[in-house]
């Protein structure tokens, strides 16, 4: 049996809603799973750092290495003046580690803004690839879907949705243990020539990929609904699209608390039923909780990087460390750029023989 | 005191998940709430809607007229499909009538896509306007907001942003008695520059438009979680992002029905606690049913066309008629050409400054 590969990964300590210190405890949390060649490199405030190592009791814990960077990302902060006047920043101080190829991955609870637009000029795009796509981990009626892009790049061309179909099927399949992952393109219709242009453009060049390459199955056009009622592995659309239909499923479920919880103050007889239904609300909670998954990666880029939700407890961000893990064991990174090659490909020579 | 113009509404009979007795019975519920000089034509296969009449007592109501058509539109049909060989059915009458000059209102709970297409080629476009717009009223925090385009035109231009938001204001002025509505753009960020083009121009714009007409707020770029979270009245976004932002709404809300019944199935104990908050449930489940407010007006043509949901009883379909008889007293459609005849010179004058 050949030798498992040694696992390097940059975590940002700063930026999450829960502090330093509940990344800090993350890595306690996942340090007893980790083989003796591991290294993790804990990045932000060393005098913040270094006393909550102390009390998770791993100040000295030979697999781990505090990188000091004096400045913050904050949540406020944009991407182009963050990395003006925060060239110090933890955040960018990973993406300068995995550059320089001192870790394979990059673990970050910060500001996802900044974290597209930092880890887009820090790191080179990934061979094949043009632009960063963001994604999701969504549930679904039985399982998880990955729902890409949510945000990174709001005007995608056809040839983008497609690479990130690619790219999301290979996560699918590397993080969620899915064998052969299906990719289902968003759209408002499924009868064909509905959506647009670039929606026509996407599904053909889908058709003739799903035709050449076996490692996913092509799903078609699929429409809103099929996103938690379907059973599509890998969601694709546009970035504009992606972010407004996230950010208005999120402000949808925080509605219904609200709702829940003042109706509740309201009558006490609520108060009994919801203590009675408490464990079936814990469950359909963490059912609904992207973070189980711990983090959702960046994708289109030269390093594996994830963004873990800012507020992520130790657990799901001891997940995300393993599931960064895993997902580097399973070769993700080195099979894209070759796949990606052969699906550019196939997009030409489509094109070539379309437009004759 | 001028007197209050008389109302003429064409009912589509057929179509609904209900059937054509629960239209007729809603038109039974509305009958005694009219003026003597307002009319009702019930346009469906005689057969069929006769009995329901007398059944619902009814029959030889004075203000009302039978339109007999002998087809009907499925949900199933294409638009396309369906105005060539369905030239009989009840919804394209109806479409007929409002042509004519018959009735000043059509309400359907058929087929959306079929209504939406049919409507655009038996009507003319309203004078200034260039495509249909479909709307959706959601609840949010505190009352509630129509979103415009939900799925009608996917690929649409600033300019048609900028009139759906000016139909939308109407409406919300006009439907839920809002004085001066606002309208937020949605998109990916609110900072300027986000979100490409099509929402840097329509921004541009409606802050023109704003400094120089009043009768509405322009709350400027909002985001995803605005549409349950915030407080703009009208939503304007392109019909691809609002028809799928709606539907995955849609499929979360039923996700979550049947991830609650599974459960509850489970474990008894949950149905106690169930009972308990029955009345709780209930609310919620009003407070979150578009149909509360009956149909969801078609913006853009030349005749006021409201769609009910294919789900409704007949109350929700009787709030819609009435709904359609107070929208048409504020006079909704005498006001809409000039309005959007003073929005294109403003948006031509902006462009005409803008290029020298």
């Amino acid at each position: 049996m050949a030798e498992e590969k040694s696992f390097r990964l940059a975590v940002d300590c700063m930026g999450g809603d829960k502090g330093p210190g509940e990344v800090i405890h993350a890595v306690a949390l996942v340090l007893p799973q980790l083989n003796p060649g591991d290294r993790l490199f804990v990045v932000g405030q060393e005098p913040v750092i270094r006393p909550c190592m102390r009390a998770a009791g791993i100040e000295n814990h030979p697999q781990l290495t505090i990188v000091h960077s004096p400045d913050a990302i904050l949540m406020t902060d944009k991407p182009m003046q963050a990395l003006k006047s925060k060239k110090y920043a933890s955040m960018i101080r990973c993406f300068e580690l995995l550059k320089a190829g001192d870790v394979d991955a990059v673990i970050s609870t910060g500001n996802t803004k900044v974290l597209v637009g930092a880890g887009t000029i820090k790191l080179r795009m990934l061979q094949g690839c043009q632009r960063p796509a963001l994604t999701a981990i969504l549930p679904r009626k039985f399982g998880y879907t990955i729902m890409v892009d949510v945000g990174a790049n709001p005007e995608t061309t056809p040839e983008q949705l497609i690479h990130n179909g690619i790219l999301g099927a290979l996560y699918a399949n590397g993080l969620l243990g899915i064998e052969k992952p299906s990719i289902g393109l968003l759209t408002v219709g499924t009868e064909e020539g509905k959506g647009g242009e670039r929606i026509n453009k996407a599904n053909l060049y889908m058709k003739e990929i799903s035709k050449k390459m076996d490692f996913f199955k092509y799903a078609g056009p699929i429409e809103g609904f099929d996103i938690f009622q379907g059973d599509v592995d890998v969601i694709v659309c546009d970035g504009f699209t992606g972010n407004i239909t996230l950010k208005s499923i999120e402000g949808l479920v925080h509605m219904l608390k609200d709702i829940l919880s003042t109706r509740i103050k309201r009558n006490p007889l609520y108060i009994a039923a919801v203590l009675m239904m408490i464990s079936l609300l814990k469950s359909l909670k963490s059912q609904l909780r992207p973070e189980r998954f711990g983090g959702a990666p960046l994708l289109g880029l030269s390093g594996m990087v994830l963004k873990a939700h800012g507020s992520s407890n130790r657990h799901a961000i001891a997940s995300a460390i393993l599931m960064a893990k895993s997902a580097l064991t399973t070769g993700i990174m080195d099979r894209a750029p070759g796949m990606l090659q052969d699906v550019n490909a196939i997009i030409e020579e489509f094109n070539e023989n379309s437009s004759i």
